[in-house]
């Protein structure tokens, strides 16, 4: 027993192939299937444009070790973020050599698929100086942002108050001898907590603080504040700054606290575009009209929500592509054969898989088309603001809120579903579903907690409900907006039932759109019933609440999805892809209705005897789609880079990938592990000795 | 500016007190208005001897370093799998120092909470040796692996092939010319993977493999095979193995792969209690019924039932306290005051939180005495079997299966949604939530995956109800088995409806088990008919099959917890704990009825008016149940040592361990990051020499 012994030997696999038919084979034959041209409906989906600027960029990053992906999964978390410093750095370097724009920088970032330190520089920093900085103040601070001399992040949230801006401690106390600002954080729960970018990246922070003057207090206001030094990164005397530690996902980002000890600002660290507070005397000038902000929020939100799509299309790529090549079981009625062999079944051709996998692809494309939706709704919004016509401004703001709360919370659920629909292998982090669910996962609480939202969306709906009930809507106004004319349809037949006689009945568009405007009107109308005439506090309804404005925004996405589709020239979309988009229109509505079929029975417009049509029609629709299943995630186009995953390769080289990987694992690069001498060795020893000495 | 600079000064909080009221005054207050007592309902709940014993290894491990918690957050996955290394060391030190049996064991990795290296060994290698090795094997292996003489695993998985071992690859050929056999992989899906203690731990492995005799494939059997040396711990000859690389949980665990070339074992090595092949001749001998083995089935998983009631415990007890302590918005139609100061309310008193939070309280409960329930179900049937009587275990056995999958997937969502009503803080690991959701996640797919069990569940069902219908079951077995009772009253009013004319009428415990009753009685029906009469095959009807089974153990859950409550004794369950065990009774029952009331207005059992009244009963029930929410979470006596949650603490101080936690961050313990250097000065600097230069 005396082989020489290296213990630096990293694992190697024998040269095996995967046991046939192979992934590749698998694939081809999926593909063979397609009713349609998958580059058309990519086209469609995503405009040329787009598409051709991902390839370009794609070719530059995806061989730049500064964007390197496959080492992430074995970092600590300090390496995970140092090297996502360098991919900022080397963006920075490439957009002033290659010229690149906010829309490359944001390609990038969606392919490179990992939060990194100076997001929130770009995503919070320089839009709120863009917004809120008088001229002067955008020489000193907007214009060295954008040429990264200051690095800034946005410091609203406090370790003890998160959405309710209103309940903010910090307090910047206006010192007229010196013309400064004192900002001070009274307590602990005063603290900036959750601050993206501020633990140790960021020089400046834009603090929300409580605006003092002569002992009265104005409210939350925003400060540009410096705190590190731009000589050597130290934090300034009277700041105490640092990262919040380790979180759920977002490692790579340094979420960080801020703590002020009477800290004294300058005069123009008051952002002074909205309001203004007069040097010497302190004369507090109030903001003029803040609704054009409104405009903005919209279009954050439709990124949201365009956003939640993209997550989805990764779960949904990477779960039907490996669906069709993971098989288990032999379906005994009706088994599958390979030359003469028969082989376990493809996990795809289980209906219920198909069910998960092909609904989910169905609320992908809903929510895409929902985002485009409501895009092109905030351009025509900001042009009639331009004119001072604020009327579309409300309905537009409160179907951005409660669609931000529908379709995170929809994208969520539905990759966690996908990465279960991949079974055992769904767990490895070489499916690359764990870092994408870990990271996505703050989406359902930032920018407006899912909750929270769809109090905004519920407020403005039951408020239009009053109003036409009052009759202080006019009939013409209706024609403008989608609310009051679903609304007003429900007015004029509050029991009205559904006409679906057999499952294809169900197939309408109109018929559909009728049951989805009658059921949110259903609940809107209990709703007001309750508060209005049962006297029920508004918290004692917050569930029915939340309810409402999910139903809303599931006919704002049935409506957006069938009226896209009907817009679409022949030429944008041929006869088969308009085909199979009809399909998953279908699929969307119905498997929705289906699952939200209590709503559609209380409210009396469908019957028992109806849901039994639609429960089988659903399925008839997902046999109808089940061929194209693979050609509808290639149409998402999301190449093997970005999703960085195993399971979901393009050639379906699923198993000799996994295998890759795992031979890069650090614990594979020795023989034996480092505990083995002072955890194992002594129980194992103590045996071979018991054994020896009972041999004596 | 030359400060002397020393980057290695750790952050430090300035001592500072969170704002008024702190959470140590909210949570006494919501103790004292408990209606009951808890330590009493701790007893009822869990035995005063398993409390006890708690109590008594917590004593010990707390202030143990080798149980220290803390320094998890920050560890890589290699310093984790060390300290968990440690932790089992330490763990068999102790057991042969203070004489711990098994259940003193379990304690001890239900307090630690964390998947360690040998875990494997106790929970699959150790039982299956005691199970299927003869005399002379138990010898030569089990006795070895008790005293930790040999570590093992339990390898069946392989890279391709799941749930279904039919479908192994691995072959173990009988050689007679050296009584060996000769175990091989065939192709790359071949390799045994997902293998917990495998990757870098074990040093030996039972491995499933097909027994091939004379060119016979006989299918998957157990070998019980040395794969390291047990000198140094090198693997052998012909051994393949490693660990497959990071998990979205489970990371201090190794789970590996293996991979054999024509590796030869002892005879010895088949393990032959059950099946044998004779030496030499290699004449195959059947096993003998194996049915006995079922029974072990239901043990398991009624242990993973229970497991998923602490899991969701945990979530309850964390997010309940500190929804207690959190503040958000003033409620301006009933604002809180502190003194004479009005503060922000406290988010347990929004209704919405309290729906979520009390709802899932209610299901601890309801899957805790489930658990106990089908344990003693599993005793009853361990004795009458013994006699010969399997008529208990087709049900049993049914039952288990639904359990497991309706269980762990309540447990999963229920634990997640209580990390979300924590809101932002929900997301720091400091919360004790994330590394419980990633640990638990398998447990939806492991020991069965929670789809395909629910068919076992639902096979079982039909056939009960095919076999009642043909009158093939006598009216005097009805008195033993639930399941016939409730498919026979079924049977006898299949036109029945719910005479439930007020909200109060719901609280009716038959009532109650009448409508689950039906519900799943005609769920069942439906797919009797769907199946024999409309002739669709079992793969198109796998949707409903998992809804089949969900609703037959939602009617067990109901029932389970009524009866607990039904057969306590008074000095058990005196009136106060048994008014709120019956409350939460009805709030586990009736929710579930609203989560899933389309199949109850479905089935003609409910009006649409009936769902109303039962909506707003809910909302009643959580009203009343409301001033013991803290109480309740108290009373599943989960020690702060356990939680290891800032946010969960017993005594409120969240924000004072947030801020020692984060003062212990790596990245606090530097001034200046390490990346600043490299990606960040260079761009800052760049703008000072352009000032300086703009000056001169």
């Amino acid at each position: 027993m005396t082989r020489t012994f290296d213990n630096n030997v990293p694992t190697k696999f024998p040269n095996l192939q995967p046991k046939a038919p192979n992934g590749t084979d698998l694939l081809q034959i999926e593909r063979s299937k397609a009713s349609f041209d998958v580059n058309t409906l990519s086209k469609f989906s995503y405009g040329e444009e787009f598409l051709n600027r991902k390839e370009k960029i794609l070719r530059i990053i995806e061989s730049d070790p500064a964007f390197e992906k496959s080492q992430r999964f074995f970092q600590s978390r300090h390496e995970r973020m140092t090297h996502a410093y360098e991919k900022d750095k080397r963006t920075i370097e490439l957009s002033e050599e290659l010229g690149w724009d906010d829309e490359d920088r944001h390609i990038v970032n969606f392919l490179y698929d990992q939060p990194s330190p100076y997001s929130l520089h770009y995503t919070m920093f320089v839009p709120t100086l863009a917004n809120q900085c008088n001229e002067e103040q955008k020489k000193v601070f907007y214009e060295r942002a954008l040429r990264h001399e200051i690095i800034g992040c946005y410091a609203q949230t406090e370790l003890g108050h998160g959405s309710n801006i209103q309940g903010l401690e910090t307090t910047a106390t206006y010192i007229p001898e010196t013309n400064e600002f004192e900002i001070h954080s009274p307590h602990l729960t005063s603290s900036k907590w959750w601050i993206g970018t501020l633990g140790k990246t960021a020089n400046y922070a834009v603090v929300m603080a409580r605006l003092i003057i002569h002992s009265k207090d104005y409210g939350p206001h925003p400060f540009c504040v410096q705190i590190r030094s731009l000589e050597d990164h130290r934090p300034l005397p009277g700041i105490t700054v640092g990262d919040i530690g380790p979180k759920f996902g977002y490692n790579t980002i340094d979420n960080g606290f801020l703590m002020f000890d009477h800290y004294r600002v300058p005069h123009i660290s008051f952002l002074a575009k909205f309001s203004q507070v007069k040097p010497g005397t302190g004369e507090y000038v109030k903001p003029v009209n803040a609704r054009l902000s409104y405009g903005t929020m919209v279009l954050t939100r439709a990124g949201i929500v365009n956003g939640s799509s993209l997550v989805l299309a990764r779960g949904a790529t990477v779960a039907v592509r490996y669906s069709a090549i993971r098989r288990q079981f032999v379906d005994t009625a009706e088994p599958r054969k390979w030359g003469n062999e028969i082989i376990e079944t493809p996990v795809i051709d289980y209906t219920q898989q198909q069910y998960r996998l092909l609904s989910t692809v169905s609320n992908v494309y809903a929510i895409l088309y929902a985002s485009q939706d409501l895009r092109q709704q905030y351009e025509i919004n900001q042009v009639e603001m331009q004119k001072g016509n604020f009327s579309l401004l409300a309905d537009l703001h409160a179907t951005s809120s409660g669609l931000k709360s529908l379709t995170t919370t929809m994208a969520l659920e539905g990759l966690e579903d996908c990465r279960r629909a991949c079974g055992g292998h769904g767990f490895s982090l070489f499916s690359g579903l764990g870092f994408a669910y870990q990271d996505y996962l703050p989406f359902v609480t930032f920018e407006g907690d899912n909750y929270v939202l769809t109090q905004q969306t519920t407020r403005y709906l039951l408020k239009t409900f009053r109003s036409l009930v009052a009759g202080k809507i006019s009939t013409k106004a209706h024609h403008q907006n989608m609310t009051t004319i679903y609304l007003s349809q429900y007015l004029q037949n509050p029991n009205n039932t559904c006409p679906a006689t057999s499952g294809t009945d169900f197939l309408s568009p109109e018929l559909i759109l009728t049951a989805f405007g009658f059921r949110a009107a259903y609940g809107i109308a209990q709703l007001v019933e309750e508060l209005d005439k049962n006297g029920s506090s508004w918290n004692s309804v917050l569930v029915d609440v939340a309810r409402v404005s999910k139903a809303h925004c599931q006919l704002v996405m049935v409506q957006s999805f069938f009226v896209r589709i009907q817009q679409a020239s022949e030429k944008e979309l041929p006869a088969p892809e308009r085909k199979v988009l009809q399909l998953l229109a279908c699929l969307f509505a119905l498997h929705t209705m289906e699952k939200e079929v209590a709503e559609f029975l209380v409210s009396g417009y469908l019957s028992a005897s109806q849901s039994k049509l639609l429960k089988r029609q659903v399925l008839d629709l997902v046999a109808q789609i089940r061929p194209d299943a693979v050609s509808l995630v290639d149409a998402f186009a999301l190449p093997d880079y970005f999703l960085a995953s195993a399971l979901g390769r393009y050639d379906g080289k699923v198993y000799e990938q996994l295998v890759e990987y795992v031979e890069k694992e650090p614990l594979n690069q020795k023989l034996v592990v480092d505990g083995y001498e002072k955890y194992i060795k002594p129980f194992v020893h103590r045996g071979l000795k018991r054994h020896n000495d009972s041999k004596l």
